[in-house]
């Protein structure tokens, strides 16, 4: 009476084999290693990208790379197109657009840190070139195909975010479009799901740390988490970066701003420069002691 | 401890005036009316939508457009452009791109009908624009803004379907950005959201019937329901069918098939003839039981 | 790798078979009527239960039940024993507990309605024996099992609520502890959910409309809806109620009260007394039209 | 149009207050500190509560207690009187009841291990008095009101687990019933929720590690992490259970047995006596790393 033949929500074998090959582990140990730079994902080391919410300024994104590279944050993030919810923001403030991301580039040419974006458009494209190291797919596009094909195609390392919505089989779907077009530096990040119940009614999203033991059973793609955007409320960030980096997430992203609740965008969310400062040892020690794995150090 | 003032997953009054005024309701009685061709949404009268997942053929298109005709659905749908979540189905049957296109032009002007299919990129505009009566934008695509724009510009009445992880407060954000720009020919249309439990393990969605109440108390713009998408399972759409039209819903989308067992995609989806045929007198006593209103009446 | 052997949250086949048996239909046409003194649930006509959220007072219930009868509303609900969320309101008002029994027990013989309560533990069977014709089990109790079991033994029909967390396979689990302890009177009740969006910030369920279908593919039990607790916002329910009738539910449980904003428990749940005058006639024609059934008409 | 007034499903400054107010922090530092025996939960030391998910038999529990003793485990846990979701299954191997409760007494007398078990009816409450240390409220009668009453009278700690379906504002609204009846030892459990995605068919829960800082922000009473059954997937265990005690937890419930595949219930769940051996020795490396806490350690 009722038929099981078909996938539903939740991975089954068939998928592995047949849904998305290329994403899929080849053995219980196969674990695959993303270069970035001089950077890697999926290794010993355990990347951490950090920044504001938006770019709002150069003055902004170059305070914020000079801390990030004191407290040994690997990559610098900054948003310049905003996926906005609502069309009423102040573009000035809030959609900084390519000048954003030329202000990335400046603050990576001036610290020498990496950096990672969102790209909303193929458009974006050609000015990310030189800027920016990692496209980040944003949770709203994850299954926008033709942007994964576009960015699969520009051979650079791609940060896929989970969609608020979506089951990790979608996420490997999504992954595996641009595994098939011959990128294989995938990134994969949890970043919150909708659930029914987020504890504060300002909150949309759970941090879904079932996610990181999930995917590592099923993918050979380095998986992060970004409990910043999961619980939009900074006092619970720095729980949430511990257990994700305990879960053996393989980077974590992390939002910081000189001034919080001042932040042009989601002033609820971000960590002042004293807590990232304060959080990047404990992280280290905890990478250490759960899984033998090297964090924020001096390399 | 706990701030509330920053708004959170569901509606607040406050989101009203200053997230989606154009959107928002401006008094209990304002209905708009979405004029498509001949037909209209929000009206008295309930237009239906109907036609195949995807436009396997012309032969198979024109069929299910006479069989649309002959019982008096208003609209025909199909996928050409078909936002695949694995990428390995053969593009012969499941993507027919602008082929498919074509076919629903063909259709179109062999029976008269209005013609309904998604739109994934602001390239397949050109080909659409004499095809194609309402742009359908997916749900893995309403907070593809770049996309809203470029459809809002065309001029085209925008049938917007639910993200299945969204808010209603994020739909009517992504119905506002297309009405900001110029285009008030907005159709909404719930189809179904992830929860944690939907009835059968090939299912990924659950029908909230609940967003079509919630939806005409805050917004003027019509509401749709496409039940079909949201159980994934053919002996459930009529209840559901009928339930949405009880429940005040301007209009429906239904998948039918000659051939369910054997459509391309989601074949546990789709009604055959003989169940449209059945079905659609009944909603017609429904529309009028349950709200005095007409629907697939010959008119 | 990944092994589906094991029975999750959805229904599958084997089920059917070893977890429910007595529960689950045994052919297509399998429906079985479950009869409550002169009403019957499941058969052609569509009983409806209605009042007042509590049980506050002798007088108000007297009204309500007289109103009742007026509306050929079959049931009279009222509420004395309530599982309170949290401990600080008023007994007076909200836990009239074996006082509220007694009232609607007057009540049951003044106007001749058959009576409907929720129990919490099974001290209060006694006292409801001659006055409560159904034993409600709540949300909240679905699988308190030595509950079930008492109420099973009592010999009296069973509402069984549906966990608000619950999976209908747990729900079906559940009848069945009632069923093999020899009890056949269960009428399964879908109240509403928790999901990601609920669409107010005051809501906490969402209505399961789905479940309709899902539970009539599966048992042969009658399935009635509350709509009034699953969106807890009274200007909705009429909408919900019609599209539940019309999803050919086998039964409606309402909430209606002489002075709703005065309610002593969720004064923004219940239909004023005019609005239930209103909405039952619609209810009957929606059920005639939809389903060929009966509902609320003189007999 | 909307109004917010009505509390939800989230938090609010209001609960605080009024709903919940003997469970809410006075001040940011209030901590309460929980003793059971010569173990004390929410204070430097994190205790880890660890055992069968069955009782099976005397032979099985004292197996388990001495290999909990020897991994430095501080609780034994088993269950004895469980609420099975069908009727279906042999009560020789998954009820054992009293002669469980029996057993339990006797590998506490045996090794000096404090002992934690299920209690589902206030009958059950006698033969506990001597055998069991903590009584435990399931997920399943969270709101069982009734019998958190008649535990909170018997002056014992009692474990609370979260309903699968509850937020954490219920589950503080719990707490309450049981503080306002006298019962100051009360501890917090999180044991995984209902979810749209719990990565595996098998899986009914997800784990919510956000509800461990959102308690801490709101309650002053210990929090603790249940893993196995949030998951219900052993290979994915270790991870959440570093995780959870990275993210602050004041205890841990761990599931082991000795011949996992053979366990009498949920045999996917269970560590083995190898791997919870593995297991400890990295949680107190992760406690101390994470938040300077102490766990499993010779004292």
């Amino acid at each position: 009476m009722i038929d099981n033949s078909f996938p539903g929500k939740d991975v089954s074998a068939d998928d592995i084999q047949t849904k998305f090959p290329l994403a899929a582990k080849k053995s219980v140990d196969h674990k695959s290693i993303v270069e970035v730079g001089n950077k890697s994902f999926g290794g010993l080391y355990v990347p951490v990208m950090g920044g504001p919410n938006t770019v709002e300024s150069l003055d902004l994104i170059l305070k914020c790379a000079n801390h990030a590279k004191k407290c040994h944050i690997d990559i610098l993030r900054g948003g310049a197109y905003k996926p906005l919810t609502f069309p009423y923001r102040s573009e000035k403030y809030f959609e900084t657009r390519s000048k954003g991301i030329e202000w990335l580039g400046i603050a990576k040419k001036e610290t020498g840190l990496l950096t990672v974006s969102e790209i909303v458009h193929e458009d974006q494209l050609n000015e990310m070139k030189n800027n920016i190291d990692i496209l980040q797919i944003g949770t709203r596009n994850m299954q926008n195909f033709p942007l994964l094909l576009h960015c699969a195609r520009s051979g650079k390392p791609i940060l896929l975010k989970r969609g608020f919505g979506s089951s990790i089989r979608d996420l490997l779907g999504a992954a595996e479009h641009i595994l098939l077009e011959g990128n294989s530096r995938v990134i994969l990040c949890e970043r919150g799901v909708v659930a029914p119940h987020t504890h504060r009614a300002s909150s949309r999203f759970l941090l879904d740390i079932q996610a990181v033991p999930a995917l590592h059973e099923i993918t050979h793609l380095p998986v992060v988490v970004d409990p910043s955007h999961a619980c939009f409320w900074a006092p619970w960030v720095p729980a949430l970066a511990k257990a994700s980096i305990a879960s053996n997430a393989d980077g974590l992203m992390l939002e910081f701003h000189p001034d919080p609740s001042n932040a042009a965008v989601d002033p609820l969310q971000p960590l002042s420069f004293e807590e990232i400062n304060d959080l990047m040892p404990v992280l280290t020690a905890v990478a250490k002691a759960a899984n033998e794995r090297l964090l924020g150090v001096q390399k």
